[in-house]
């Protein structure tokens, strides 16, 4: 199933079901069986399908994306966080910092978690995870290049656009394609199986260290191809089994 | 005044002033004029202060500190990212993580930010404050000798206990005491005069990236002493005009 969260035309949130270009809203009494009301795609405001309160990324998890930033392939992932101040939705414009060199897309599948969880094992991780979701790991190259922890890097206004769909695991193939298109021209391509550290190798290590929370986000890395972005750019991040995550870019 | 939340003897949650060994409860109303009703202090559960969305951090904010770390004074204020699920409260028990040669206090003055601000200027940035608390910036010392962001380092559970008292500005003198105390002995003391950016300044620049919400808080960097912790240790953290903020510390 393909899950959204929505606003719908009388401005109520709404949970439901994204099926033939059409919303097809749950009951209000929390049934997850979608009933008879449905809206055209068009007509709704898409928010982020999760409200996180941390997300959790992971620096080089494809080979080619290490190569291609000349660093080794890790022994054990690299982790930096984004708070709930850089969350935006699908469709809003992305308010990026003025006065950079370097604002970059990074097209990523999200993991959604499902239920609260610490020090899961490999092999029960996945019984934690509601489902997949798109992620735009927006960068801000000048400060990460000088900074210890990036936060200045990765950590400001609308830095992690999320969503819309959170599908279930079952949606996602294993070689699931992650892709990056920027104003119609494929810019990022690669496939899950690429991945250095699978997604029950990422929990399990997180969930080491920090208590993962229902709607929190692992956000699982980017493949080779992040690029700059510019002001009236369209960036749109694609996941195979979850849909596309589409945002313009202004940079004042 | 000296704000605190707290859970009362019948289990609910509640706000009231901390003075002369008693919690003087506000009524339920939503008045922040204490009642007439009051617990002894023992008789209360201590909560956090405030339910930040993120704690962010500030690394050597004391030249003492940052001689002693061997690190020059820096040009703009080092900062690091704590998630809710770092956050603790005055009486908790601490449980670190496991298998760690060093996990060291770090006693801080904390900010709470009262509004939410965007790009504030230093000469406004004191109308965006609730006041300061107490925090304890526990630190992973292995994984954050080997870590590019410091998450597994500074970012796991009972990362950050906070509190008790939200004390506001006009309680805590320019000078204010900065102290840790550990096992009865003081290890950490220095001045809030010895910070190399101001309160102001850190939220000047912090904002310039990233809204803070209400309950937000900016931890203001730790002086010189910091040391190890070990399994059993009672360690404080106290801040003049603030208080005492007590945690006992558990290591498998």
């Amino acid at each position: 199933m393909r899950q959204v969260r929505f606003r719908d035309p009388d401005g109520d949130v709404r949970l439901g079901e994204l099926a033939d270009d059409r919303v097809h809203a749950f009951p209000n009494h929390g049934s997850r069986l979608a009933g008879e009301e449905t809206f055209p795609v068009g007509t709704v405001e898409f928010l982020p399908p999760c409200e996180p309160s941390k997300v959790v990324c992971v620096g080089l998890n494809y080979a080619d994306h290490a190569d291609e930033q000349g660093k080794e392939v890790p022994d054990r992932p690299l982790l930096f966080l984004k708070p709930p101040n850089t969350v935006a939705a699908h469709g809003d414009t992305l308010d990026l910092p003025a006065g950079k060199q370097r604002l970059d897309h990074e097209a990523e599948l999200g993991v959604v978690v499902g239920e609260r969880c610490k020090g899961v094992a490999d092999d029960d991780a996945m019984a934690h995870v509601a489902g997949f979701t798109c992620v735009n790991d927006v960068s801000n190259r000048d400060d990460q290049a000088v900074e210890q922890n990036w936060v200045r890097g990765k950590a400001f206004d609308d830095a992690a656009p999320i969503g819309p769909v959170l599908a279930t695991p079952d949606e996602v193939p294993p070689d699931a394609e992650v892709r990056c298109t920027l104003n119609g021209e494929v810019v990022q391509s690669s496939s899950r199986e690429e991945f250095i550290f699978s997604v029950p190798d990422l929990l399990a290590e997180i969930s080491t260290y920090m208590t993962l929370e229902p709607g929190d986000v692992v956000s699982t890395g980017t493949p080779a191809g992040v690029g700059p972005l510019a002001d009236g750019d369209i960036v749109e991040v694609y996941v195979e089994g979850v849909g596309t995550l589409r945002n313009t870019v202004s940079i004042p």
